[in-house]
């Protein structure tokens, strides 16, 4: 039992997802529930930059029904942020800011909503609190539409992405399986996916042969390789007389070059990328004289709360809630998790894991989950993400548009100068 | 009454949508209860192709259910073709061929589902045949997510389409609000929209003030301007500090030059289009320094069937059954089309028009539903597309992913050599 009454600060980092509020959700109702430990959620403006900048939002001042539909609805209710803390051995004035906020609003437990790198913030900050004896509790909420977090079997995000982006590829397949005859031979659909191929690999979901779109998937693990490729598109296209291409957009060469790269990149040093589709239908136009279109879906894929899943919805809640659970327990520097019990019938459950295991580390999809030829993948990969995508949990609908919460977002009083 | 028994041939043209199938359910089954006047449905196999090259599907052999399904169903589950008739005074080649198929078929009524262009085709077949006292009864059911089929008050896959884009805005919107404090502070949507803005002018639908996304809508129907478009960005991130920007593909400067041009061009002579949003991006990112994201939804847009709006789905199924009580009332030579009866509560009923009215005409956005600057829409155009995407008709759905008819479109055997 906690001797005093803390708050607890939460924010949310990185790209946002469909579902990421749906975490908020959970995070916030369990704080409420716990009212003998915990007294305020202060919700960071902007993730980190929040508790920076003294700009903290109080929850207690959302109506239940609000904080409810966060479940339904997309983006970061509270905004997020690219930020990246640096190492305090070399530099701790982010981390003395961060201390002082902490003491001023008598914040007790952090929980931070985020990727590799938002794990790796939030086990500095667990390190650093630490190191001045300041009592708290940090505990890592996973989040990413990449799917690419360690040590959990899945990241909440990625279920909805990779039912709408498998939905997507099944509803355009049948839109170019009409069209090609006469007009359209190749449909091409960027999907998201830096370093892995989680997200492309989900677009195999609704079909069960090769002749079925996708006809061939592009991953970042497989070098691209331009003459293979163009075989194996006129191959389809004898085949099935049209192809769907889905592509990650970090698709790289044997040179590890970026197929399209913009020349620019975000605060942790990673190149934004976009553009690879333009880039394929101009191969395939030059080369095979085929009529493309192309589609790239972008933050429409990551925000489609509409056609989330609900198995997605429900996980993210629950990473949410059961990581205030945690914290209430004493566990620190951990990241909640999720365990996959059993596949058939699918069973989960929450664990937990060390944030020093977890910062920092990027999982691939499994050599076994992608086909022999590198196009496609198994039914390995197939029994893994079945049950992610699985159930739909609509938001409620006002004249034909999702009625998504609005919170008021009052930020509290500064205390400190 | 008529005297003998005919066959009835129905075929889809043009880009598909995701209600063109609920069309052809509403043929079919009008046929299937009016078996004393009409035999069979022949449907064509790739649009009028089929009928040139005898490659007739016979519906007969499709199970209810899946007719049936064909409400639920994106694409065009007969094949589409871009195939435009000459002038049969100047070449008639085809007609020839197709008024043979006629005449060994025993088709007495000739449906044809699809855009301008194939109302065209409807109504040159109803000329020719007149022409050499063949008697059929040629009707055009109105088909195109474009919206810019004249003399009706809209266009079935309109709704859709409309729905489909307004809600990817506001989710979307959400996901960059989110962002824009540390990182993406400007998200263009590239829609479509050839001539007409009326698609890119739904995307406004989930908002109600201009300081929510969208907050500059490009439209074909005004010139594009550079340095006026720069400002408005600029205007925008100061008021809102991130901005959503929702662009047709065919936005054309002053001298009428595509944005983005791709040189190619199709069986209509209509320029292939795509790329507008990765234009807009290089311009803000090389003038104003605004960190980009982008999307192209292409052929998403018009199959997206899971997020179709119920009253389009009930109009594009209506435009078909009465198309055939059209026909079997001996009209011929027209189009069926939707007239508004009232906006609050909206009704609508079936009328008809004669297709020399309604070939080769582009009905655009009149100047009144567009906003005084050029970038919004007004209130007129708010209560013109706000009943068409009320309500939701969801697929049915089987391990996460829409179950989405499958027909045999088994060929019926060549009858001419």
């Amino acid at each position: 039992m906690p001797i005093d009454k803390k708050n607890a600060f939460y924010a949310q980092s990185g790209g946002v997802t469909s579902v990421i509020n749906a975490t908020a959700c959970g995070v916030i109702e369990a704080c409420r529930k716990n009212k003998k430990y915990i007294n305020k959620v202060y919700a960071g403006r902007n993730g980190i930059l929040g508790a920076l900048r003294q700009e903290l939002i109080d929850t207690s001042l959302e109506l239940t029904k609000d904080i409810e539909n966060l479940k339904n609805t997309p983006g970061g209710a509270f905004g997020s942020c690219r930020y990246k803390l640096k190492d305090y051995r070399e530099d701790d004035s982010d981390y003395i800011k961060l201390l002082k906020v902490f003491k001023a609003y008598n914040i007790g437990y952090f929980f931070y909503n985020g990727g590799g790198d938002s794990q790796d913030t939030t086990n500095k900050i667990a390190e650093y609190c630490n190191s001045k004896k300041y009592n708290i509790k940090c505990i890592g909420i996973p989040k990413t539409v990449d799917n690419d977090l360690p040590y959990t079997d899945c990241s909440p995000g990625y279920g909805s992405v990779a039912k709408y982006v498998a939905i997507s590829t099944l509803e355009a397949g049948l839109d170019v399986a009409s069209m090609s005859e006469s007009s359209t031979k190749v449909f091409i659909l960027e999907v998201m996916g830096r370093h892995t191929g989680w997200i492309a690999a989900a677009s195999a979901m609704a079909s069960n042969t090769r002749t079925q779109p996708p006809h061939i998937i592009l991953f970042p693990e497989i070098a691209f390789n331009e003459e293979k490729f163009l075989k194996e598109v006129k191959k389809q296209i004898s085949a099935s007389s049209y192809c769907v291409i889905v592509a990650s957009e970090g698709i790289r060469d044997r040179r590890d070059n970026f197929l399209s790269q913009m020349g620019t990149s975000d605060a942790f040093g990673h190149t934004q990328l976009g553009g690879v589709a333009p880039r394929l239908a101009e191969l395939i136009t030059n080369r095979l004289n085929l009529k493309c279109h192309w589609a790239v879906a972008d933050y429409l894929q990551r925000s489609a709360r509409h056609i989330s899943s609900k198995v997605d919805v429900e996980q993210a809640y629950k990473v949410g809630y059961e990581a205030v659970n945690l914290a209430i327990k004493g566990k620190n520097a951990v990241m909640t998790s999720i365990s996959r019990v059993s596949n058939k019938p699918y069973r989960w459950k929450i664990k937990d894991v060390p944030l020093k295991n977890v910062a920092n580390i990027e999982k691939e999809l499994p050599k076994n989950y992608i086909s022999k030829d590198g196009f496609h993948i198994t039914k390995k990969c197939r029994d893994y993400i079945a049950p992610l995508i699985n159930n739909e949990l609509y938001p409620k609908y006002s004249k034909g548009i999702p009625q998504y919460s609005k919170l008021k977002n009052k930020l509290v009083k500064k205390i400190l100068k």
